[in-house]
């Protein structure tokens, strides 16, 4: 017997065959080369065909299916928004996957939510009934999981933590990302990084030789490896802020892990101390010292890990 | 077959016995008289064996209890803890309960948590899986329901929101209390109008002639319903940070609802088009038009309400 999980991404979508005690025994990964809409939907749909018909022995039989997707996954109607996929905005995904895969049953769920699945399954929350992924690229999401269930709210769209306000008064420029996803998200340290050079004239250091249009955040955290002042100033900052976001993560849900991953946190895992010292200062004071603060122990696979997860999930009460 | 609700508070103890269709048919209020620790606990056992033993006929024969405690109950060893409440660090209440219930089922939780469970059997909140009550007096604390079920953390102590970081940078004022509950509760209130008074010399308005030690939130208040400068300076930045902790409720649950009470939500409640607008501007824009910010519809009764809930959820699957 053996999972199918899938993880599409906004350029690509990566498929693994894995045994129900996480072992990979197939993975592969191809580019969406720009497909959209029906275009995605076909190119998951022939994936789930030639898998399901390849598999030649009992132990890869497909038992389960599970999806992890860039976006939200309405659990009611089983569609699917995934705003970086264009034609997404409602797409029926799950009956058009269910169509190809006859009695076996497929789950759908957001790529937060499948990061901490799979830190729970096979990465750095195993054994947690109580745990946090908090996402860091492009965009800023939380997947949260509490006594071992994907909290999904009301209509599907809980851990949109890139809203967090943390910083009044209210400025205009928060309404199309957020506070915190402003500043903290790849492109908040860009952003950042471009403020404080139009600031600091006198400043010479290496980003001023970057078109400050297109500085990016590992060109930030490479000059601050360096010692490089400005890009110092953009990383405190963020810190200041991943660990107010963190203390209130902890005071609010008391997990007993917060594993933090996505693009950012590449460069950004060294920063865990400094994080974790200003989430000290400000979350309720009996849950921090509760709490352990990791990084991904997955990294780019926590969505398809994810996705053979929900895909076991749906066989068994885990 | 009826229910025994328990609310004990930092300076009395509620009773109230429900039929399961959430009618009271009895209810009662003593003073706790400055009694502390043990003294506290016999109160409880004897208010519960008198109740037992008067029950004279099928309606009155207690199916289950339920007790509301102004703290943290400790799940798994069923003890409590409550600060205002001298010798309840670590207090055995639920053995000293079990002891003179027999056979009868006993659940303990938090005030905050039986707040929401209240709202939702018998107030504002009827009817929703996914709800919070933000409570705001003395302290700040939310009571957070998830698919029909309590939020409890790794250790019981989730919802501490009091603490929830919103203002960079870090001040040292906000170690005791946290950042939110330093601004926002009845102290907090109290606070910000000394700290406006003492600025401003040139006001001469009603809060001027009160002893600025010892202003009290319903004065700030009382001030600001007749037009008075410096309380619409306070009230204007509680309304702020209200409206930011919504906000941050919003993106992080998706609830269906958010009911505001507690002693300072009592002449607050008016301010709840202006704190529903202020979220609107921070919030998850999808999330904030799929919620609904209300007054608690039980006031003062909310928390033996929900200690009544306890008992029924505790003999039902609800």
């Amino acid at each position: 017997m053996a999972l199918l999980g899938i993880d599409l991404g906004g350029t690509k979508l990566a498929t693994a065959l894995f045994a129900d005690d996480g072992r990979i025994l197939l993975k592969e990964t191809v580019a969406l080369e720009n497909r959209k809409g029906e275009e995605v939907g076909s190119l998951i749909t022939e994936k789930i065909t030639n898998i399901i018909s390849s598999a030649n022995n009992d132990e890869r039989r497909i038992a389960s299916v599970g999806i992890s997707v860039p976006g939200i996954s309405h659990m009611s109607g089983g569609t699917v928004w995934a705003p970086n996929i264009p034609g997404w905005e409602d797409y029926p995904l799950l009956s058009e996957v269910k169509s190809v895969c006859g009695s076996i049953p497929v789950t759908i769920d957001s790529d937060r939510a499948c990061y901490i699945l799979g830190e729970l399954w096979q990465g750095n929350a195993r054994g947690c009934r109580d745990a946090i992924y908090l996402s860091v690229g492009t965009g800023i999401g939380a997947g949260i999981v509490i006594n071992g269930e994907i909290l999904r709210g009301s209509h599907d769209i809980a851990g949109c933590i890139g809203w967090m306000a943390m910083q009044r008064p209210f400025d205009g420029k928060y309404a199309d990302c957020g506070c915190f996803e402003y500043y903290d998200s790849g492109e908040g340290s860009s952003k950042l990084a471009k403020a404080f050079l139009s600031e600091d004239s006198e400043y010479d250091g290496e980003l001023r030789h970057i078109n400050p249009e297109s500085v990016r955040s590992s060109e930030v955290f490479s000059a601050y490896d360096k010692g490089d002042p400005l890009a110092a100033r953009v990383i405190g900052l963020c810190v200041e802020y991943w660990g107010m976001a963190v203390a209130n993560l902890v005071s609010l849900f008391n997990p007993e892990k917060i594993i933090l991953g996505g693009g950012v946190f590449g460069p950004g895992l060294k920063l865990i101390p400094a994080i974790m010292k200003e989430a000290a200062r400000w979350a309720q004071p009996v849950s921090i010292n509760q709490v352990s603060l990791e990084a991904s122990g997955l990294e780019g696979d926590a969505g398809v890990y994810g996705a053979g997860f929900l895909a076991l999930k749906n066989l068994r009460d885990l």
